[in-house]
């Protein structure tokens, strides 16, 4: 496989009414398999800002106080990925014995994975099967299989729970119910979130996106439930146990928000050995454990 | 304050019936305010166990394969504590900017903490005073004065939001509606574990205890919204988002467990500068943000 | 008190796209104290349609077998209403060993209106009050007082034990809550259906309505618990013990709705005893149990 | 099929603590297929009681007031039961069109049936198939294969949209479920209970059961999700949209509930054509609609 040179940016403007603290989580995430070649990040108006790295997700927060008024605050990253990938059939299971133990949040009930609800059904559903990729693959295309991509069929309250028996969601609740499924049998899953470059024309100009990453072996391995994109150009922002762990912005006090704009670019420069992203069969990996 | 020294032992028994893993999360934490004298644990039949430090809670979990048959795990600390203690007029409340990014995971909405839902009841009940100690202890006092300690009235499903119209629930309830209401007022807070040393003789013996901690200033500040202990006298063991972050023993595997045999003793060695945990009306922290 | 004429109409327009069947509940009902001066109603295309009632609410179920294609449904009538008035302080509230059997099924727990776990609050809240039509009417206002009416808010699946911690909710979610609370306390509640004539102008035009009706010694006392309406005013259509029973279109099959049209006008005619809609401290009732 | 004649008795005893009033559902329902050849009950001490029909249900509903102290009511019924047996394919669906009018609250969403969360898995799992009495006989087997019968595994609050992720429960969880899927796709259903005979030794001796009936045609039929009775043998005592219509006590006031005593006995006397309950094929009904 080529290497994928993704460039991609996010325009976020806020109306803001009061004093207001902003923490946004749009930083491209740094790993072993992602580098970042460049990126900038632009506040308007000029406000000091505190970029930090929280400690138990990685994720790259950009904290600033802003005073009420028109806010504006955009970022640009160009991302080189160098994915590990590896043949299903070659990708084992932990044994529970062998996870690390900061891993083990990623195996407990959460706000919207609420892996206490979702265990019977799991395992009536995918307990017969033989443990590894393939398991969590039969998540995810059973996940796909039953639920509709429909923004507006959910919002920021709907979890896994609501998503199993809805049949509809966006990209977050098709995270958040192949998660579940996968803690409920004893898989460290967590969420992802990136950027959608828009391969399901009909569903829109690039946006956000949220994925799902599985412990298999010692490797985190990317899973779409969606099935919108090809996984591997995918630019990684943040993760979590859920969506509370990796929300684009959190924002304390009363603001109006724009709608977020994101644009998004793939170089395509064989003779340098970077091509477009491609569908691959193989198991993709952007992180270690 | 006399310096207090509390000894406490815990003993958990099971029918193990298939190959299973434990974690066990009993052992007493260690912060600049509770040191640890002296300890000891013992798994029976003898297995290889890790004893690991979660990153992201500071736990400590000890990890231990079984096989099938009786399996019993005892621990037993001697710990010291060495409270920070403040007035309550002189603790301000952090203002969001300064909120330290490793605690704004306190500040999230989670499975047993439904801080999403919380919100409008958090800012109708409370929203109206005065940030800081008196806010957070209006909380604990509200929940306390509706809520019964009802043992068998709730259940490992049970969340904040449930307790809320339920009015009765174990500790663990009371912690987690606290909490909620707390982060729905932008206070991180987080759920910790301890024993109860059994201060209320109604309620029984020592048992598993679980209580608040809420970041003031710099210091994480206890709260117990039970209102059953004597809060200078609760040896810490663990911390976390919520009872997710926190159980005593997670068990992968098919096991029936004995009922846990907890005990507790205080020691009283007034020649030496120490005594017995008495009630203040200070604040008191065990830790630092 | 002069006599109250209401005349309203409803325009209700479909496009409908497979063969459905139609029940609506739009026809004024017929009490002792609410007389129909004149009906009429007419479907477009021309269809044969049955008008039946049902007889465990009474309610006038008008059902109509439809071929796609554009589809209209228009009702309008003038209704006379003497409503009963007494004194509040002249109600007493019935025994329970005297509620009569058919209005025990306004003592349950119901899809929306969930008696069983709002009981705890609504004794926290006012099981301390004398019984009677003040209990009623605090509860009224209470729920009045915690619930911002605010449309878009709440959607069909929404309850009563979501509009307590809420905050917010259309006319129906109001009326949920009070009726959960009145039957937690053993008072036999119901949800009752009408024409919002408007009175409130930032609300918008007269639209569909939803109240409650509460038993008190013998007749069934009307409380509006948004506040938005003058309760002389309401002419009423349909009760049940939720929204589930008295819907104004259930529709079955594949149909795309139209904003409903909803007009209201009052007769003002002093030298006949016809007056506008009044506000009263007394209270309204258009029904005997 | 020879006739069913079938005996029960019940026992309830309750210490009573403050002034209580009781309104008993244990009276056997009285319908063209279960006709009544003797009955008696006895309260004890001696109180005044009033047995009253509830039109919405046709349930009989025995009040009492009762004073503190020790309180017993015992029941005792003899039925013959001449169900209407039909050939499963001889039996067709109803069209909406043509459901009777009363019939329509069992189309409806209800506490414990919540249809409206049901929809989209009813029309996923069974949408494909022909409608008729072979789709609700394959709700009801999908029901049981996934249900375990676990005593104590829910409780009164539990509903349908539990039951289905629980995968457990008892038989008015198995009904729940059941119904709630039967009314998404537009069967009328609705809850009934009886008197399980103990025909499943391990589940223990005679107690109450819940069970269901639909609409095909003009005929309520029966299933029992449970498989584990022979509906033939099943003496019919209330119905009602769910649990909350059809309580076998509704308890107003402090008590203390003993544990329900019932018995079981079913005639077997060939030479007058009568028998035991026997496992059939066909399809069963006690009643029109």
């Amino acid at each position: 496989m080529p290497r994928v040179r993704l460039n991609y940016s996010v325009e976020l403007t806020y109306e803001v009414c009061s004093p207001a603290v902003f923490a946004f989580n749009v930083h491209a995430a740094q790993t072993d398999q992602q580098r970042i070649l460049a990126e900038h990040y632009e506040i308007t108006p000029r406000r000091i800002s505190r970029l930090e790295c929280e400690s138990s997700t990685g994720n790259r927060v950009l904290r600033v106080e802003v005073d009420p008024g028109p806010f504006r605050m955009t970022y640009r990253a160009s991302v080189e990925l160098a994915p590990h990938f590896t043949s299903p059939d070659a990708i084992g299971s932990n044994a529970i014995a062998d996870i690390p133990i900061d891993a083990f949040r990623y195996l407990r009930t959460s706000r919207y994975c609420q892996v206490d609800k979702l265990t019977k059904v799991a395992w009536f559903e995918f307990g017969q099967m033989e443990r590894g990729y393939g398991q969590v693959a039969a998540i995810r295309d059973w996940v796909q299989r039953r639920t509709v991509f429909q923004p507006g069929s959910s919002n920021h309250g709907t979890s896994a729970l609501e998503t199993l028996t809805e049949h509809s969601g966006v990209c977050r609740d098709f995270a958040h119910l192949m998660i579940g499924f996968c803690r409920a049998l004893n898989y460290p899953a967590r969420f992802v979130t990136g950027v959608d470059y828009g391969a399901a024309p009909a569903l829109g100009p690039p946006d956000f996106h949220a994925y799902v990453e599985v412990l298999l072996d010692s490797r985190w391995y990317l899973f779409d439930p969606t099935g919108i994109t090809i996984p591997t150009g995918l630019p990684r922002i943040g993760t979590g146990t859920d969506a509370a762990d990796a929300s684009f912005a959190t924002i304390f006090g009363s603001v109006r928000s724009g709608m977020p704009l994101v644009e998004f670019f793939a170089d395509n420069d064989p003779a340098n050995g970077i091509g477009l992203p491609q569908p691959t069969l193989l198991a993709i990996s952007l992180a270690q454990a």
